[in-house]
C-alpha cells in the first residue's frame, strides 16, 4: 500500500519550482485547532507555551497560504474563481484571528476556509 | 466535497502539541524530485537557482522527518517497528544525498523511504 | 535634525500589533534592483553569490508585502481601493520574477509596483 | 506623487551588496514602543502575546543594527565618528533592555538612540 | 595561549561539509539548565520570557543533535555503538521534556545524555 | 570521562539569560575554513553548493559574534579591553570577507580573530 504516489503532482511553473499543496497550510491549521480545543484546561506555564506554539503554527498557516496564492495561482484561475483573492485574504486574516483567540470555533473556521481553497486548488489541478 | 475532514487527527501527546503528518516531509521530497527531473536541462543561473532551492527543500525534508521521529513516535511504536530508528536515519541521510546529487533516482529513492515511514505512521494511527 | 519622529505612526489594530510600513518591502526591492544593475558584470562565484542574495531579498519583498496586505489593510480600504488585492498579487508575483530574471528592468518594475502600494498605504494613513 | 525614488541609494560596497537603511531597525523599534505603550492595559493571554511579539521585534532591531554596523560602516566613517562603535553597542544593549522591560520610556530611549545612528548614517551618505 | 587550534577538526565527509561538534548542542542545553535553575524565582513577565527562551534553546538542542546524528555518524560508527540511534532519540526527546518542565533536574539529565553522545563522538574522532 | 562539566558556566546576566561561548562562532568559522581548503578542487554544482554553505556559515559566525558582543560583554570589560569593540567589528567584517573570498587564508584569519576574542572572554570569566 502506497500512501503517496511516487509521481509528483506539481504545478506547471516555468523554472525551479516547488510542489504546491494546501495540505501544508491545513496541517498547521489543525495544530492551531488542536491547541485551541485544549486551551480551556490550560493554566500557568502550559497556557503560556500553548499560546506561543499556537502563534507559530498560525504564522505558518499564513505563510503556506501566501505562497500558494502568489506562486501557484495564475491569471486564468483568477478569471474562473474571481473571489480567489478574497478567499486568501480572509483565510490569512482568520489565521491572525487564531493568534488572538483561543476558542476552537476560530480554528474550525480557519480549517473550513482552507478547505474551500483546497477545493479550488484541486479543481484547477484536474482542469 | 471536503478534501480535509474538519476533525483533526492528531497525535496523542501530553500537552501543547503539534499535528504530525508525514505529508510535510513528502511534499518537500516531491519538490526535490521535481527539481531533479528538470536539472539535466538547466544551465547557468537556472542551474544555480535549482541547486539552492533543492538544498532548501531537502533540508526541510530532514527537519520534518526529525520532528516526526522525535516527537510523534513512542517507545511502544519502536517495539513494534524495531527498524524505525534506522528507517529515519537512512531517510534523512538520503535527503542529504539529494543535496549532493541531481539525478531524479535520488529523489525517487527518498520518496520511497518516506513512503515506508508513512505506512508505519498510518498503522500506528489506526492501532 | 530628526530623521524619524519619536511618535510611532502605527496601524489601528486591536491588540499586540506591529508597525506597518511599505518601506520594509521597498528597501529589499532596492537591494534586488541594485544587484540586478551589477549582474551583467558578474561571473563565476560572484554571480552565484549575487543570485542567491537576490533570491533572499526577493523573498523578503514577498514576505513584507504579504504581511502588509493581510495585517494592515481592512475591508474599508478594499472598498475604496478595489484593485488592492490585485496590486499585491501582481507585486508579489513580480518579486518572484525578480528571482528568475537578472535584468534591472524587472527590479525597477517591482519598485514601481511597491510605490503604488505605498501611495495607497499613505492615503489610508492620512484618511 | 512618488513616496520612494526609483533610483536606489545604496552603499558603496564592493560586490553583491544589500541596501542599507536605518529605517529597518527604526520600524521594528517603533513596534517595540507601540507594544510598550499598551502593555499597562494588557493581562493574561494578551500580555503573554505582547511579551513575545515585543521579544521578536527587539531581536529584529538588534539584527538590523548589527548588519548596519558591520556591513555599511567603513574605517573612514569610524575616524570621523569615533563613538560609532559605542553608539551601536549601547543601542543593541538597549534593544535587550526593551525585552526585559515594558515601560514605553525604554522603547523611546531605543528610538532616540537609533535616531542618532540614523543621523550619522545620513551624514555619511551625503559626504 | 590559544583556546582553539587553527587546524579544524572536521568530519570525513565527501563534499561541502560542516564541522560537527556536540558542543553546539551542549551550549544550548546549558542555557536550558541555567534558565531552569532560576525559574522557581520567576513570576509574571519574567516567567513568560524564561519559558519561551527555554523553548527556543531546547529546540536548538534538538536541531544540533539531529544534524550530528544524520550528518556526522556513519554506518561503521553504528556498528560499534549499536545504541547510538537510541541515545539520540532519547536525548532529543529529553530536550522536548525540558520544554514541558522547569525543574533543573530535567536540564541536568539532558546535559548528561549529550555528554554520553559527546564521549562517543570523541572516541570516533580519535579512532 | 566527562567532556563537559554539568555545572553550566554562564554569564552574570540579570534575567532569563543564555550561556555565552565563543565556541559557537568558532565552530562555524572552522566550517568556513574547511570549505575554503577544499574550494580550489571544486567545480560546477559542487562549487555552487560550497559557496552557499560557506555563505550561511559565515553569516552564523557574524550572528554568534554579535550576540557575544552585545549580550555578554559589560562596560567594565570594555574599560579593561578598550579595543574590544574594534576586535568584534573587524572579526565580523572578516566573516563578510570570507563570503567574498574562497582562499583558506581568509578563514584562517577569521579563526585567529575569534581566538583573540575567546582569550579575552576567558580572561573575563576567570576574573
Amino acid at each position: 500500500m502506497k500512501l503517496f504516489s511516487i509521481k509528483p503532482v506539481y504545478a506547471h511553473c516555468d523554472l525551479p519550482c516547488g510542489v504546491y499543496d494546501p495540505a501544508q497550510a491545513m496541517i498547521e491549521a489543525k495544530s492551531v485547532y488542536a491547541i485551541q480545543t485544549k486551551m480551556k484546561d490550560f493554566e500557568g506555564d502550559d497556557r503560556t507555551r500553548a499560546l506561543f506554539i499556537k502563534e507559530e503554527r498560525a504564522e505558518l498557516v499564513k505563510h503556506h497560504l501566501w505562497v500558494l496564492w502568489t506562486d501557484y495561482f495564475k491569471p486564468e484561475h483568477l478569471e474562473k474563481y474571481p473571489d480567489l483573492h478574497d478567499k486568501f485574504w480572509k483565510a490569512t486574516k482568520q489565521a491572525g484571528e487564531c493568534k488572538h483567540h483561543s476558542e476552537p470555533e476560530e480554528g474550525q473556521k480557519l480549517i473550513e476556509m482552507i478547505d474551500e481553497i483546497a477545493e479550488i486548488f484541486k479543481a484547477t489541478k484536474n482542469a
